[in-house]
């Protein structure tokens, strides 16, 4: 007999049966180890926060699972076919954007994902800090190798905030506004950011790691002072404490979907979901590029998703990155 | 620091880098663990069967993975979408039938693979054994719980033969001869078995398990004397020792294929893949019926997989089930 447990195997004969006794006997029939290998794994799997009630004769029964991003968790009931499925996970990170590079520079391939419980140097575009505390949101990075010019890579941070916001509001109700390019707002505080960085050559990219950083049970005493009037969670915007995993497993469905559809038929529906979903299109604008200050109003995105903005004077202006402030 | 190395993350990093050199640094760094954790897992993979260097400055370099069915193995480079992408993996069982028919009640989904490399007890069909010494065949059981009446079921067994044949061919270049209903022959001597049984209620398959036994690297000495005569290997027929992994997956591939092909198309496409491969159609054969003998011609298979035989008086007669003899 085999003394090691695979320990999917067990959890996921427990799973089938939750709410009912497998016998410790049939376990270990069924797994082809000894009783008290099963033994073993019962208590390793406790300690990692699976609640598993053990009886004398009636044997193990699966009470609840933990609400983290462990490999088992995130892959039982995930809907996609390759994003996600290769995955990478951390109790603790510096970043998970700096963690997923290193590994796409290392060969990794597409659709590999690199999550963590926390991160203790999590960024944000710009140079920024994102807050990232232990299990209260999902600090996540996706590599993806997409055959596009690096010119359309842009059109990718779109696709993502496209995704999201539509696997937020289908998990919570929640429909956030998008701000250009890719910041997710409820009531013009940011919930949700998006960054993007890429390695490529001249005509190809090598990689794109999507960073995900998205606020779910967050209180208000998690963010430092000086965030507290432009960030926030969906806990705090709904009054609702959320499970993480399903909204994780809703995430990369979407993006999956988005990411097909554009591969198939390029930007076109992107950028139709992409205006719907937008609280900048329509709305007086201030935007800093590279220390820059322009104002207008924004009126649309184009074809590589660059945004144009009308000033005073009727002149278009078209920016393919940059800072944008709605309110001022 | 976590101290668990995931081993699926450590391989999947030293294989993408096969042949060069990874420090002991970059593994810590990119799997979050102490390179002492890295150490301890290096040493587990290599009583595996592993070949991994390791050099003080440069770290450690895989030189060679074990021809072994262990998950990590089967699910590399692995092309299918669902099946056997749930696996449950042994050293050594019963008959893999019985443990995924075990599995199935206990829940196991479409698609679960139960694979070992030695059978103790092994079954063919009509309550035969069947020779499984370890390491030297490919030993699985597939969960299906196709959405059929019962009475289409053994439609699944002819797909199965057809998709193994293909596989086969594709990888060796042995193109084998199905003798209905569904074994595997080359000259005349039997390489794969196929047993298929079933749990149905009137009206729906609850689910349908799949064993497969494929003789790959046997020698003629892997055989009692009594069967010498009448099965044979990959290797007795080609010479040639044959990786068992790679002709897993292949299998696995075209099985999922023709599958999806059957539910798409219904039974009209295998049935004229099934009679491409056969060398029973247009032969003098000898049919046992449940102790009965009947002797005739076998002119056809019809839409629900029977085979019909003609007789010297020139009546047709249909077997939905039954043991053929070619030559008598």
């Amino acid at each position: 007999m085999n003394n090691e447990v695979p320990k999917s195997n067990l959890l996921e004969i427990l799973r089938r049966r939750q709410g009912t006794y497998v016998s410790g006997e049939d376990l270990s029939r069924l797994l082809g180890v000894s009783r008290t290998a099963i033994w073993k794994q019962v208590r390793s799997l406790r300690r990692e926060g699976y609640e598993i009630d053990a009886q004398p004769r009636l044997g193990y029964c699966l009470l609840s699972v933990p609400d983290a991003f462990y490999p088992d968790e995130v892959l039982t009931g995930l809907k996609t076919s390759w994003l996600g499925r290769s995955l990478y996970y951390y109790d603790e990170v510096g970043s998970t954007n700096q963690v997923a590079k290193e590994l796409a520079d290392a060969g990794a391939g597409e659709g590999t994902l690199v999550i963590a419980e926390r991160q203790t140097s999590g960024r944000g575009r710009l140079g920024r800090s994102w807050v990232s505390p232990p299990r209260k949101g999902a600090w996540f990075s996706l590599v993806l190798r997409p055959r596009v010019l690096p010119a359309f890579a842009p059109q990718l941070t779109l696709l993502a905030a496209v995704a999201v916001q539509a696997a937020i509001r289908d998990c919570t109700g929640l429909a956030l506004g998008i701000k250009w390019p890719n910041d997710l707002l409820a009531r013009g505080r940011k919930i949700c950011g998006i960054l993007t960085e890429m390695k490529a050559e001249m005509d190809a990219v090598d990689y794109l790691v999507l960073g995900i950083g998205l606020n779910i049970n967050l209180q208000v005493e998690d963010f430092p002072p000086e965030l507290r009037d432009t960030a926030s969670s969906l806990l705090l915007e709904t009054g609702r404490q959320f499970v993480r995993v399903p909204l994780l497993q809703a995430i990369l469905a979407k993006l999956e979907d988005a990411y097909t559809l554009w591969q198939e038929e390029g930007f076109a529906p992107i950028r139709r979901a992409w205006k719907e979903a937008n609280v900048v299109l329509g709305q007086k604008v201030r935007l800093n590029s590279w220390g820059e200050i322009f104002e207008g109003e924004a009126v649309d995105i184009d074809e590589t998703g660059a945004l144009l903005i009308k000033e005073a004077g009727g002149r278009v202006l078209r920016f393919a990155s940059g800072e944008v402030s709605l309110r001022w």
